[in-house]
């Protein structure tokens, strides 16, 4: 453990968007690292900022800036065409990156351009990828150099369905429905009229029904196959959180319990995913700025119907809280650290 | 027609409460009714209003204030404790009924008891009463004398499903999901914690999964057994607006315009059912304010999946509205007066 | 009047915006007029529509097409600068125009220029438009050939002020005070980061403070001179409405119903201008959707303070209701006709 | 300091309100101290936890669990009504006290019933109260027994005016106005018409205007006289924070730098109150979830106008935040532990 040692660099590039502050915020809390923002644009937007307190330093985005900083780790926080160009040299530098967009998620470049429309240029490096969801995979994160950092839904997809997948109590054959829900921070911070505030405000609606670039992400870690699980996305008009209501059918389980002691043993050493009693749900109250990702369910047992809640902040557990649990299994620190 | 004979009279009971205001809104622009504004309660709240602006008369709810105002039609819009203490009485005097209440919609006492938790003291009026869903009980309703105006959750699923159901295109045996997201007026306007500003803003929650009082309406409306439809409700933080993401599997279904023929035909007749091209959805601002129930959907024809979507306004279409519409048919108005 | 013969033509340029938009659904329960939406942009926005509900007809904003539609008036609900480039080629034609931008508000081309940052190309223009508040200028209005239909804020703020200045129990070497709140639509639908919903909502934030583009309108129509008169602009976190907060010291007024008569003589025969008693204020649900401006105040007789409170609907009387009232006054309808 | 021994104990009354929820967040953060929550009520309300989450152990409001938890200090985030029951015990007992509401604000109990509308019973401990704004009376706050917790409204007002009036800068004889808006949480988490969702979301309300229980609070400690400040309080359809804009007359101020360095002279040792240039101002987002008040202003010289913006999170700094800045002072801590 370097623990000790030295204060880590980590570097954030796209801290001005809603996911890149959120990990500016974490991270200014992390008592081992030192964060240095990384400029990506040229049109730089101007905060009014008390008088007194500085803003903070920022430097290009280049791997020459990042090797003279000393840069341990890049976070991207980025669109996956920025990720695409820019991760591949800072690798050869010799710096790791964390990235956020959906860049390097799917393990090969066809299903790539299927689901994000457009051609992976660094196909090489979706091999190489380690997709940063640690309640399934902490042991090849310490060591990645390259993590492709969870979609918000299919992090609280995830989490909800695999204790009970690898249990082997799903009837898959009757289908698996993920209603999701998400808050506007999911769209990102670029204007548009889709997330202007009149339009949000008192509104709800359905957008990327079935189709959905985060379908593909549920698949890989799941095992499922394409007609075995239907997703729909909707637009909450509130900033941040992610609420998935899921809907399955089960096989051979006889009361509510059990199905809690499937998650019970597969979240044990696991402090991020917080289970309920059964019939008791987590509200995005409960997950809002947090790194905590909480499962609720109802059970029945004579139609085997089960229905979960799984919520998280899509901010937290679904982006930046996630990136910085990533880093400090990465970078040798305890788990928690900043996040609880 | 007695369109242009005299203006009938009609009451509103409970027009303090968000279903009820909504209700004397929408009768005010209505060309052949007056309003009698009838008092149930003893505590009444005083409202600011403009000068010049007298607050509307009030009467007693009582038997003999409505014979003595010629009140030729009563709307119940109040808990549906209260709706079975007065109906009976109203109804023995000879003036029509429309209840709001989930007082009168199930056909027999026991399953009332099971749902709302207490025993029925008018039963008798249980078979009498005609469910007031134009869609499906148009000429039913014409000579009602009590309607069970229906609850704003089944009305949304009733008018998605009935038509799949009726043309026998639907799997039952793989079940049906109704995943239904409400504003904050579909709680009433009684003060409470849970629907306090500050719990609600922000936030998202789920309640009510698989155990909900609209359940019994969707059977009882559908045919479809216990077991063959999941309902979850959630609260959305809005004022108003009802979304609902239905998901089933159909049968021996080519394409998608074939599920929408099936809904064109079936709702030819009816001009508040609003239909979208395949793949295409309503939002709630759609549909806020107005009679209208929106369906679009989604259908994958190589796994007959459907996702649909049916939004309406709770308090429009899921209650006052809707009320107002069978008030037409009863009193021979056109079914559109006021509403359009 | 005009009223019994053909129905007129009316042309909205702008009608995707959240003004025109409203003007659009103003007018179609009008039983006057007939409307044109007039394109006057490339870039057309598709909107999602029911089947069977089709698209309004759209004709280009040229001249030559609105002779052709025979439009005997026009709505400009476009910014400043379309406003003010489009103006005179329309009132060439000889048809009537109602501006809702601040193009035509200001009576000399240096103060245009002077608040608006640019240059007046058609300041001809500036003597012949009349300020289109019909409660100070109802005559005048019936006649004219161009509006400037007034600001949203300078509305509240005049329709509050200048019965108690006429009256001359203003203190003004006190100074009065404007503190001003509108809810965002009255920020345009253009998308900015400004108006985006994750930085409005849950905030609220000053902006516009002694300096804003509407203070010369009060001036203006006041006759308060620029150091009497201080005003602030808020941006609050809803759709739609304004509230001003009016802050100024009286001479002379011995009790509160002294000021309230001063109002009520001098609205009398305006039936949108709303009062309330002494100590009694609107809020924002008495006036939205709705072409109300509903004042109400509080005295203090020993201090001579008064606190007028001043609400409207930014898009009701503060845009497009006004605009409605207008045109009624233009083309001999009744002044409310489509307005209650 | 005593930073070093042993922690101290808090208790916290009214940990069930949004001020005293607010308290216990803060405190667990807090290295020094271990809360214990004390109840005073009989109805307790059951949160949902997650499983494992242990409910936070409660003991009951009273001097002899008090003294047996050997607690040092005790917060009272309870009504007036409550802490004037409570605090006098808790005193005698020798443990200290600091109270968030009303009760011991004011210096005499004749002020205090005329604003509360009922006697006070523990007049005698009015004089011994210390009122609790540690940029005004920071040494006094370290020895006290029984801190009074300011009003939200008053220190937002009383940061923005002292120094001006210290400064002898501001001409009282044209009075000050202070336009005050505020989150729900300040009016307290019972459930109330008022604070209902559907009444408050896409809102805005004048209420308390001249007459408001926060009034005296300013009064007493800016020295300004009853005709010379206008307060009017207004509810934000948001959770927190307290945006107020003040509007007053300068004396013999040259410019606004001159303005500005009275401001940074007088809160030169005073971390939680920060500046901006003129012509700058927070919004709500710069201060919620923190312990700071931020004051930006613009300043004409000529009419000697200035307007003030002052804000805070009406949690933190206007109530929790502010508790605990007082704590620290009084048990030896750092001022700023556990509010940066």
């Amino acid at each position: 453990m370097n623990n000790n040692s030295r204060r880590q660099t980590v570097g954030v590039v796209g801290f001005r968007g809603y996911s890149g502050a959120e990990l500016v915020r974490i991270l200014e809390r992390h008592p081992g690292v030192e964060v240095v923002l990384l400029e990506h644009r040229s049109d730089s937007e101007q905060r009014v900022l008390p008088l007194g307190q500085k803003p903070p330093k920022v430097v290009p985005a280049t791997v020459e800036a990042i090797a003279q900083e000393k840069v341990d780790l890049v976070f991207l926080a980025t669109p996956a065409e920025v990720s695409i160009a820019l991760a591949p040299g800072i690798l050869q530098s010799g710096t790791r990156v964390i990235d956020l967009s959906g860049a390097y998620r799917l393990r090969d470049a066809e299903t790539y351009s299927r689901w994000y429309k457009e051609r992976h240029t660094a196909p090489e490096l979706l091999a190489k990828a380690v997709y940063g969801l640690p309640e399934f995979y902490r042991e090849r994160i310490r060591d990645a150099r390259l993590i492709a950092n969870p979609g918000c839904y299919p992090t609280a997809a995830n989490l909800a369905l695999r204790p009970l997948l690898d249990a082997q109590v799903v009837d898959r054959s009757r289908g698996i429905i993920c209603d999701a829900k998400s808050g506007v921070t999911g769209a990102g911070r670029k204007p548009s009229l889709r997330t202007s505030f009149c339009e949000v405000t008192e509104n709800f609606s359905a957008y990327g029904i079935v189709e959905h670039r985060h379908v593909p992400e549920v698949l890989q870690n799941s095992g499922l196959g394409e007609r075995e699980f239907t997703f729909a996305a909707h637009l909450l008009p509130i900033e941040r959180g992610i609420l998935e209501t899921i809907y399955l059918r089960t096989e051979r389980v006889e009361k509510a319990v059990d199905l809690l002691s499937i998650y019970e043993d597969y979240y044990a050493e696991h402090p991020f995913v917080r289970l309920y009693a059964p019939g008791k749900f987590p509200d995005l109250r409960t997950v809002q700025h947090t790194n905590f990702c909480d499962i609720g369910f109802v059970f029945d047992a004579e139609s085997q119907r089960a229905v979960i809640v799984s919520a998280e902040d899509n901010l937290g557990k679904g982006a930046a809280g996630q990136a910085v649990q990533n880093m400090n299994l990465m970078l040798g620190f305890t788990e928690t650290e900043a996040l609880l």
